[in-house]
């Protein structure tokens, strides 16, 4: 999505270890406007698999999901992060690493949003490592409902989750896909 | 908000300790149609205030604040919570004590997104006790920038937060005022 790779051209920020920063525009600041073209966008690539429900991750997949929601006519889960062991009420629950901060958590949702009947179509910001989106994809498969695929605002192509999770499977749209960057080069895209 | 109580009168549900519920359509699963008809009553409130930011925490504030950020056309900002005392870079900071977890967490934005030439709407889920709300209120004033108000979904009455905010000088529009609510009376509204 030509919009969105130069928008990350142009507002996005390199920094050491991999990391792509967009929060001025995707995961802290967030552009609703660029928000609207994504959700058209994931409309076009998914809006014919009848997709009864979006699930993300939060806090920052909500944004896009939500945005994105608009076009499908449906709702929008959000996995919750539960860093405690004390899962309370009747909930399906995966583990995600996050390698940005070293941690592993639980992410649940309420059995009861999720049903054997749905069609899910999963949003979220940034694939990278896979982690989060494999655990989702978890909780999809526990509810015995169908996955549509993944729809993705940025994925870091250079780092391993886009292969981990197309080898299950699973179709995965990234509208931006990063080849490789660095400070002197800036963002490449595939 | 009319359409608002009669959704908690419909879906929501009052458990003990003072929780009400209304994961299946505001915080856990989400309405965007609902949250479009939101927006809209927050844009006839406040659309005359010249906003130029909306503020939110994440993450159940995210979803609401995005899609009433449609409306305004202006991009969103969700303060981050913090659990560790590690905060990097250049921010604001507040405190919060959260009553439903029954811990103090910071939350942070990067400074530079928030700037005293901003006119700020806050826009939240819940209002109970007041600590989010007031830690939002501090970071807008440390950025010197001016505070329009805060439009809240659901504001608990029964407890001290919207007095507290108010005799803070803050306008708070709630739309729906929950007055009193047990499971045997349901909720009843102001």
């Amino acid at each position: 999505m030509e919009l969105l790779e130069q928008r990350i051209r142009k507002d996005g920020k390199v920094k050491s270890g991999d990391v792509l920063k967009v929060d001025s525009f995707l995961n802290h600041q967030m552009d609703v406007k660029l928000f609207a073209e994504i959700g058209l966008e994931f409309q076009r690539l998914f809006g014919a698999e009848g997709v009864t429900k979006i699930l993300t991750v939060e806090a920052s997949g909500i944004g896009i999901a939500c945005i994105t929601a608009q076009y499908f006519d449906v709702p929008v889960i959000f996995a919750k992060k539960n860093k405690t062991k004390n899962i309370a009420g009747d909930v399906y629950t995966s583990k995600v690493e996050s390698f940005t901060h070293g941690k592993i958590y639980d992410i649940i949702v309420a059995k009861e949003f999720l049903l054997p009947t749905d069609r899910v179509l999963i949003i979220d910001d940034f694939l990278a490592n896979g982690s989060a989106l494999m655990g989702l994809i978890k909780l999809v498969s526990d509810a015995g409902a169908a996955l549509v695929g993944a729809g993705i605002a940025v994925e870091k192509a250079f780092q391993p989750g886009g292969e981990l999770v197309r080898s299950h499977g699973v179709r995965v749209e990234s509208l931006a896909k990063v080849k490789s960057m660095s400070e002197e080069t800036g963002v490449v895209f595939c």
